[in-house]
């Protein structure tokens, strides 16, 4: 089978391995107090020109988000994020886990905008019985979205600004942060996104890591006692160390950026030989996911090659599919795919 | 001011207020143990025809609804609900505040149908992921709706066949039970309810009493060590026997049914005499909220006479207002009301 | 029966009654937002010559104490008690199922010392791994204590002092706070308890009120947006009037204070009488629990005309007993109760 | 300096590194449904001599007590502990974050007996006011315990036959597992713990993993849906087949025993060595933590070149320390760290 349905089927990136086979007979601090997590800490807080921020090393991004949202929000609050924002759909309930309503923004490619977090703020406080309801306390982005899609700086800008404006913490997903920073269109950095965001996290896990994400916290209220939240939500790894370790592998020689940019450059190869061949897309991405919709019976023999996923059907005939590159995706796999669609395309 | 903003604006209704003279020197049990509240249980187990039903009374509907749902759902599970549902729209978020998550229904009345929770319960299941999604596990309606609206028996037995067949509890919010019960074109009963559901509760401070909802279980499952969910929620009332007395008067001699009816009957007159105004309203209820749409400025000259509540407006001039009865609006200010918007449209 | 298990066991005092008769028939605003509530409120911020106190009226003292304590720690801060402090006891889990610890500190009359919390705050912080530790976030008295102790003037001060200078919360649950200020003893007050506490509850179920308790929050800190806690936990009632209506009568012309030194005065004949017969008793109070110890074959006999609460064997032959007095209890009963334990001591 | 403060200071075993790095070229399914996980399943449940089990890999110990404890609990139930446990003492309040007490039973050690359990559960049921108080659920035992301390078959047995019988979940958190099943007086096999437990957990980190925790459940009411949960908790890791990679690794040629078993060896080394100085111990321990009382001057002198866990003063001049030993502690640092103390025993 040739791997497409996700961009975390491959085991870690060699400079990963490498570094971890290298620190190994070390004995360190425990609990990511260790150098290496102290090392990394700097390094990303130089990366993003942030030399105050906190950066908490944890295993996965649910945890990350049930961490620093739970964290956040006050008993009464919830957190504003668009239809299809990975905490309403895909994490079994965790933010409401720990007690808090997701309030959610209709959206097809996962993007909200400045207005619509106007909105939703303006509408709770409009309310004469706002005290009823739950108080917006928290805006969620993911940056790429869930299908692939993008924000601008100027887009974030506007964001950050109602956010201030509004006493709203603003948090950044970043489980595929890498592939949006390094896309085509992309205006964004990491010290962008320290600049406008209260949090946010660098995603280790869908980059090369075999587990873990880097989340920066920039906004000092956030930042007290945040260790006592990450052991309480069982986050603090004894060996913290292998976060760290893993990180500054990452961000070696720009490898985080530079693996990125080409699993990127793969899956534009994709869309370009998809597009040529006649077929749309559910939305238009420049990162490492793509959606085409293509015919169902078409998918059916491809999945007997291939792996991908369903995102549901569009018609009667035709499904929306989704095929994620990564740093392990050859060329040579995204050209025999092409080819193999060309190929059903004549017969189906 | 006359008062329609609400059906809790008031007092007692007389005969409650009746039975707490006559029994306050009573020395009695404690914790909804005592004699007056075992009597007003083995009422409403006969009323429903329900003889093994438990019977709880709590002092609100919110603490009623957070207490029967989180008792009912495990963590991983979600509760579905209208999406204009009290408690998606009107607690505050208290069930997400017990852990989980209520999974909408886009409704304009209120109303949901077999078919929605089937279609959602399908899609949880077909779902590859499932186990990263929150799982249906509680259908909850409210009877009347929020916006006035009824379910009739064949629309419930529909509902409750999909609910048993796809092991989902079936819940029913009856704040304003009696109000659904006595509408024109309502069939149902209270023993439909207690055969329908697993469970559900007759609102009593909504029809009279000054607090108290009573809550009926009909499924084994759910009854067990159900007190410890009630005391743990801070919904035992020390001096329990009030609930249990308020609901001996409502039920003496029907009063619950009497009174509602008759709430009904002035809304009816209300709502024809808006009706032949030829104003519209936002959805028909035969109940005792009525949504009529009315000139935005009308209702700012109406507000200073009378008290009612601001639904959202639907176009530039115009907006939903909401006009409730209950046993103390008297017939006079229904006609003087009817009088006033009359002659106010004649003058806009 | 005479009953002496509780002091919730009978109606509303008589004030209490009337004043709910002659506002009945009025309509308000709802949600405790009415003219009675605010009356009430005035009132007590009077009594407790605290103008810019909160003031908040909740059906019932778990209710009140869930609310509170969650309302005021952060995620992983836990709350100071006494190892039988009611919310340890007696709430069925209440602080744990809002999230957090009950931190307790060892005591037989339920009353805490400032030594005892320094010394637990100083051993937290003094821990290096206090990160993987609950960090105590509040300090929870109840005066008088579940024991019947009262706390003085100088304990509180000095409790007090502890708190700010090591930023704990310092909430006192009075659920029969009318019997410790009117205790033998006593040197506190209403302004004493609002000058040194953060917030603190004057308990109305157990003297003489229906149901409902005065919640006083003078810490700024914790005022804001206290009623989305009230909502969410299900505490608001629709007709919260009643609260009001009960407070304003519990306060005036003194009743609370008249009938709660009424009650202490017929606990302290029930003592001397005991006492005077040569029994001990477990605690010393001066409130109106009294906890003799009392031979268990006496105490089966007296169950047979009198209710009590058996509070567990000291020995073989002998059990604390539980006595209670209120507005309620007659002098001729404690009389014939201590006649009745004269006459068995001689005959066991 | 030389590490001896835990076990989990140091890298990956050389054999598991082994394992990462040969299978680090592979794509697997992901979520820990792959092929190594799917290996590493089988291979512990013929260990167990369990082949219904359901087995989950988990990053950590917190983490897989909080989802295990929550997953098993009613809401109004709590989890009963030694008053040392790590759920009571070292997790932040996890426990109490999902909404449940730990009920705590006084213990120096560690260890709880069947009697305790049995008084702890008939003391719930002989309350008549239980409802108010919180039910107990489940039991939670570590083996070894936070001090060193092993269960016997025997004991084990005691305990399990009591919880049938009081229907009350067996739990046994295993982070240091091994060192109990290989230490001189143990009699019980992983067999035995499949047989005698509902669930219980075998220790990765502490053991030469990175990181991983295998959660072996055994009674069929718990294994429904448990993934659910893993998710919601944050617990499920994408590249979840590094947790069974490390597995496999431990358990191939007896790696996991034959490496404690060496562990324990040494502790053995460092207890007779520090014995025959005349020193004595916080408790008797055979496993791979050991605590010594040694002079306060002496410790601070070993601080220079050792590391080590202070666990309190016994008295003016003496301290706990805990020293621990595992795969990667070296005879020759035992030696030196023996003669050390011999040294300065002479001097002091």
């Amino acid at each position: 089978m040739i791997r497409f349905e996700n961009d975390y089927g491959c085991g870690a990136h060699p400079n990963v391995l490498k570094w971890m086979i290298k620190t190994n007979e070390d004995t360190t601090d425990v609990y990511s107090e260790d150098c290496y997590c102290d090392k990394a800490r700097e390094l990303i807080r130089s990366l993003c020109q942030a030399p105050n921020a906190a950066v908490h090393f944890l295993p996965g991004g649910t945890m990350t988000n049930l961490t620093m949202i739970a964290a956040s929000l006050l008993p009464y609050q919830g957190v504003i994020s668009s239809s299809v924002g990975h905490i309403e759909v895909h994490e079994t309930g965790a933010i409401e886990a720990k007690g808090h309503k997701v309030l959610t923004i209709p959206s097809k490619d996962g993007k909200i905008t400045a207005e619509d977090i106007q909105t939703i703020y303006d509408s709770h406080y409009a309310d004469a019985s706002r005290e009823h309801m739950v108080q917006p306390g928290m805006v969620y982005l993911t940056n790429p979205t869930e299908y692939g899609a993008i924000y601008t700086k100027e887009e974030l800008i506007a964001i950050s600004k109602v956010c201030r404006e509004t006493e709203l913490y603003l948090y950044v997903d970043g489980a595929r942060l890498g592939y949006a920073l390094t896309a085509e269109g992309n205006d964004l950095t990491l010290s962008d996104l320290a600049a406008l965001c209260d949090a946010f996290y660098i995603g280790g896990t869908k980059h090369g890591a075999l587990l873990g994400e880097a989340l920066v916290i920039t906004n000092d209220k956030l930042k007290k006692h945040f260790r006592y939240y990450i052991k309480q939500n069982g986050a603090l790894l004894a060996k913290g160390r292998i976060l760290g370790i893993q990180f500054l592998a990452l961000f070696e020689d720009d490898l985080y950026f530079t693996t990125s940019k080409d699993a990127n450059r793969k899956a534009m190869l994709l869309k370009e030989g998809i597009t040529a061949l006649g077929y749309s897309f559910y939305v238009d991405s420049n990162t490492n996911q793509q959606f085409p919709i293509l015919p169902s019976k078409m998918l059916n023999i491809l999945s007997k090659k291939y792996t991908f996923s369903d995102m549901g059907k569009v018609d009667d005939t035709h499904t929306i599919a989704r095929f994620c590159t990564n740093f392990a995706t050859s060329d040579e796999d995204i050209k025999t795919l092409l080819a193999d669609i060309a190929a059903l395309q004549k017969t189906l």
